[in-house]
């Protein structure tokens, strides 16, 4: 394994070792887990939770676990980043499983032409455009919102902060046509200031980009109109008839160390979760700073200081990735550097950019951030 | 709630309340994980399975636990019930998410004509017609096999034993032409003979049915054809990147329980799965049968004794579902009879067959099939 090798004591870098920076993968929230201890642990009997059903058989979403629906409030209520009265709370496999979710709500209850357009202004995260590998009828990709054509039978997925460049987005078509979504994964105090609760129809929460708990496959929607609550539920129930109760039992576990994190502040021995989570993002994105200073080839987004209504004084932007921009002519492809490096990251084209961008994780392991940023300098 | 209703002691049955035996909810074994007591319990660190993957990113299954990849193996060695040799494993959020996956990877890798044509015998379990509300471009559900007079444009769902009815099948369009996905969800011994490990192509079997955990979402699929097994990995990472590892690991526990009871006798204090398994569903038809009797509106399946490798005995056949036909000339539809006893079943209709059939679940709690067979018999 790469990572152990990375791991190793007294571990030089070995310029033939790939370092994978290709995915956000969260793991360095691990160290902050465990650090808290067993107040995480989640615990369930054999007999606990065999039932298909989470909650009364005939509620909207009869696979939402009450605890994840009310750690899930809680949370919104304490970071304030969420306008959570009178929505539905739906949960999903990730937010993947939610955007397929979404846009098979949107486009089925509406009387539409299909498949509708499904846009997303540029860079956009990649995986929204892999949604054509899933070959639906009611919905296909069509690209950059800011250069789409098309009349009104269109959806915009507004990623707000943006991956993979971190900036806070707003939809760009037309407020009067079409139907919007809003991913929310990284709007949480450890990557962006807070600007007070977003409230749109509906909005994408995860755990992954949340509290760094990937392989649970949880994330949440909250969405205001029922009839798309329904749909939505209704393509769950089709896809994989409900959703890991198991997850969800361990998601609130996870959720509710967080805000006891604030409502109890020694309810844990490893501090607050959003202060932690933004000192750690803080030191890689100034060590990555300086590393590309010295490197000389690309240059970094720079975001103005906003007050954070979390932190309760101005705070800066520190994004889960980092959006590289060629600024040296004589690299035509940023992947071509980064492989000659032995660095794996993901080519701008993916995000509907040119091959001068790249993004890159700031998530991972510290080993293979360490690495990273030790084989940047001894290039630059 | 009406299950507390009719758990209350001293209850006598109300006639107006409605007793729900329309799906599999395989309830009746939580009293079997109830006697295992800790043994069977899962306990999961906050810091454990943050990651995406489940094993070495470069595998094919990148998000399979390799305990729970192990207990697989190790209960299909133990009960003889499918080939495993050279296979691969794909674990889904329950057989609903495998088969999707599978008809989205037979629908891809080969030259065919989309959509391609899904069917099945009737009767065929009422899911799988359900897949054309998910509007998929690749393929759509096309019916009954038997009646089927299309081209070799074709996939065919051969579920053995079947639901609803029970019977051993076999794929009942010519081998030479289309595709099969052989659903052995209730190839277990405490529903049906073993006779044999079952050697088909492409395997699906999942926990709901396997051992009564419906709500971790987790089945499995077993498959020979590497590209196959890529293109469904593919489906899986596109849909819901990965599946819940948290349940991977809750699965892995319980198989190993049952596993445990069979090479270490004395490991729990609750018996013997398969065993108790049995017993109970060998009781609940045996009610079943005599209540009928009294009704004399509605027929049985009958199914012939057949030696089990598995108990090493003659043993008979006791289905998760009863398929009732009517008998009696004054009943045109079934389900209009069991709504006037305020009894909720699944129409024949819904599986490919006659208002003259209804499949009722044998798998809820006690309190249900007691109330169930004690309003028949005072209706009889």
């Amino acid at each position: 394994m790469q990572e152990k090798a990375l791991n190793s004591p007294g571990f030089e870098i070995d310029p033939d070792l790939v370092i994978t920076l290709t995915h956000g993968d969260p793991i360095m929230f691990e160290p902050f887990w465990k650090e808290v201890g067993h107040n995480a642990t989640v615990t369930i009997s054999g007999w606990e939770k065999m039932s298909y059903y989470a909650c009364d058989p005939d509620d909207i979403c009869w696979f939402l676990e009450p605890d994840f629906a009310n750690e899930v409030l809680r949370l919104h209520r304490i970071v304030n980043n969420a306008a959570t009265n009178g929505c539905h709370i739906i949960p999903g496999a990730g937010s993947t499983q939610l955007i397929h979710a979404t846009l098979h709500a949107l486009a089925s209850i509406e009387a539409r032409r299909h498949p509708v357009n499904v846009v997303s202004a540029a860079p956009y995260y990649s995986m929204y455009s892999d949604i054509n590998s899933l070959k639906s009828a009611l919905y296909h990709w069509a690209g950059d919102a800011a250069t789409f054509k098309g009349d009104d039978n269109f959806i915009e997925i507004v990623c707000s902060p943006n991956n993979p460049d971190g900036m806070i987005r707003h939809a760009v078509l037309s407020n009067n046509a079409g139907r919007r979504v809003h991913d929310m994964a990284y709007y949480w105090p450890h990557y962006t200031p807070m600007r007070g609760p977003a409230d749109h129809d509906i909005m994408l929460f995860t755990m992954s980009k949340a509290t760094g708990h990937a392989g649970t496959r949880i994330g949440w929607a909250l969405v205001k109109d029922t009839d798309v609550a329904r749909e939505m539920v209704n393509y769950i129930t089709l896809n994989t008839n409900g959703v890991s109760r198991d997850s969800q039992v361990r998601a609130a576990r996870i959720l509710k160390v967080i805000s006891d994190g604030y409502e109890f502040p020694n309810s844990n021995s490893a501090g607050q979760f959003f202060h932690i989570g933004r000192h750690l993002l803080a030191d890689r994105w100034r060590r990555l700073r300086q590393a590309m200073e010295v490197l000389g080839k690309f240059s970094l987004p720079q975001f103005s200081t906003e007050f954070c209504e979390f932190f309760k004084e101005h705070a800066q932007t520190y994004p889960g990735f980092a959006w590289l921009r060629s600024e040296d002519e004589s690299i035509n492809d940023c992947g071509d550097f980064f492989k000659s490096i032995n660095v794996q990251i993901r080519n701008g084209r993916l995000f509907g950019a040119g091959p001068n961008y790249v993004r890159i994780s700031l998530m991972g392991s510290d080993a293979y951030f360490d690495g990273f940023i030790k084989r940047i300098t001894s290039v630059g």
